[in-house]
């Protein structure tokens, strides 16, 4: 309790594709100050490490926190919480094993905690969000890919490798469509942002229906187009909803008999569609639920906010590191 | 510790259908004594429980035991292990809610433990089985139904309301076959006793393939008759273990991503088919397998005799009574 006055702050880190965002960040959940380095302009990871470092240090000295950082918590993709590397990330360009924890704590001089992206956020809804007080939940990230972080009895779980928690790779489909990842019929090959993309081509191409979707790129095609044409009545983008939110309800209604979680958290900007998504996930949820689970699991939007919530999800890791 | 050297023992017992078997176990898991009454003789709970306490009683005086049991630990249809309550066990003749342990441990004097009978297996593996000293595998219990016990940091998931792990019902099959549990397309409806007699049926109905089942009465085939037909080579006894591990295989992978456990343990009368099972679930399971899990999760069958295994499941809960 003592550290904890002497120390109040802790750090939080979100390692993208494109770029690593940082923050300093109070008991209360407040960033205090960020700031940001782009990920793609490092090709050695040392100087990578040496960037944040000094620009960390920086931000340190200038909110007067010099001392002050308890630890850091560490958002990373393919990050193993246990290990405290970031393996074999596909989207980064530093190959092979990073002992990414261990690097940054020697330059620091205090502890750093890692973990992957989902997972930080999970923690970060547990300590800031709204699964405070909840023991059982799971949270799904839902962005370029489909991400999540299962907490039980009130603890991430990770599994015998830091590799637990890998739902966007349920395989839901037999001999679906082919997944990043190399199989077949993952959850994340249709609910991803790029999965709800190809659903969105395949209507379109194969039927004739009018829809307003047919007037935007396929490629640049977003949740917040889709949204907005189902604002209008776009019976291609309802239809794209329903298909996506069915798959996930029933991925989630069997998600449930594993854990028994007192609620299903939504994160990512397909949750910025509303009831257009919610209403078929939960239609779908309910319909396939076993009936000791039925009308029993909550399904939540996540209550941080987009732009904060990785720095603050990580930086919840911190307080443990 | 000084408690545990005055009382050595705990009693285990278990609740099917047809039988109630008790036993008194050491602390090596060794059986000293056990008895049994039939389930379905009492039509009272009250006279239910009054005749396993003597009964008991009756067990623990004849090994000169008088206090010296710790606890017990009960495993049942249905048990909730928070609440120490049986509740809506479609086998059992009472219905609603009831208040086992309590009811027993008021009568006994000594804590009473209950979980469901597949819990009871998995936490029995973990104290006398092969699971001893893992902190993360899934028990699958393959018999009349389809049951799992699933064990993250060397504890048992019970989720929000003691009823996690209920991976029988993960449905495998869109608008498969209907379920005891009213939906369709569960892994149960495939991979139980049931399940499997049901696939014998199509295929023997459907194809005019030769075969040794074709003698036994579809309602009387039973694992060992597949088994015994299987070694002699008979091509439909084959493409059932085929089918049936193929079902389980993949399903198994996608537990997998859920909490990387270290084994998958299995645990009932299917297991005594052994390559016959495990070739194709091993097959199926390896190639649905995420990457980053390949080649890492045993498929190991559980280390308890059947006879004792029940019994000595369930006692295991009673050391922590």
């Amino acid at each position: 309790m003592e550290k904890n006055m002497e120390k109040p702050y802790v750090a939080g880190m979100d390692i993208g594709g494109t770029n690593t965002i940082f923050g300093i960040v109070n008991a209360r959940g407040e960033i205090l100050g960020s700031s940001a380095i782009k990920t793609r302009d490092y090709e050695k990871i040392e100087d990578y490490i040496e960037a944040i470092c000094s620009n960390l240090n920086e931000l340190i000295v200038s909110l007067d926190c010099v001392g002050k950082i308890r630890g850091m918590g560490v958002g990373a993709p393919n990050g193993n919480y246990y290990r405290g590397t970031i393996e074999q990330a596909p989207n980064l360009r530093w190959k092979g094993i990073i002992p990414l924890a261990q690097m940054l704590q020697d330059k620091l001089g205090f502890p750093v905690a890692l973990t992957n992206d989902a997972n930080a956020a999970a923690i970060g809804e547990m300590t800031y969000g709204v699964a405070k007080g909840m023991k059982h939940f799971i949270m799904i990230t839902l962005g370029t890919g489909v991400g999540s972080g299962i907490v039980v009895d009130g603890k991430l779980v990770y599994g015998k490798d830091g590799f637990a928690g890998e739902l966007g790779h349920v395989i839901v489909r037999e001999n679906g469509r082919p997944c990043g990842c190399g199989r077949k019929g993952c959850l994340e090959a249709y609910c991803s942002a790029t999965g709800i993309a190809r659903t969105a081509k395949e209507i379109l191409e194969t039927t004739d229906k009018p829809s307003l979707l047919r007037d935007i790129p396929r490629e640049a095609l977003t949740s917040k187009d889709l949204y907005d044409a189902a604002v209008k009545g776009d019976a291609v983008a309802l239809e794209i909803f329903k298909q996506t939110g069915e798959l996930l309800g029933k991925a989630f209604a069997n998600f449930v008999v594993f854990s028994s979680p007192e609620a299903i958290i939504l994160f990512g900007g397909l949750t910025k569609a509303g009831d257009y998504i919610f209403k078929p996930i939960k239609e779908a949820m309910e319909a396939n639920m076993l009936n000791i689970f039925k009308g029993k699991t909550k399904l939540l939007v996540s209550g941080m906010k987009d732009t904060d919530a990785a720095v603050l999800g990580a930086s919840a890791l911190g307080w443990e590191a």
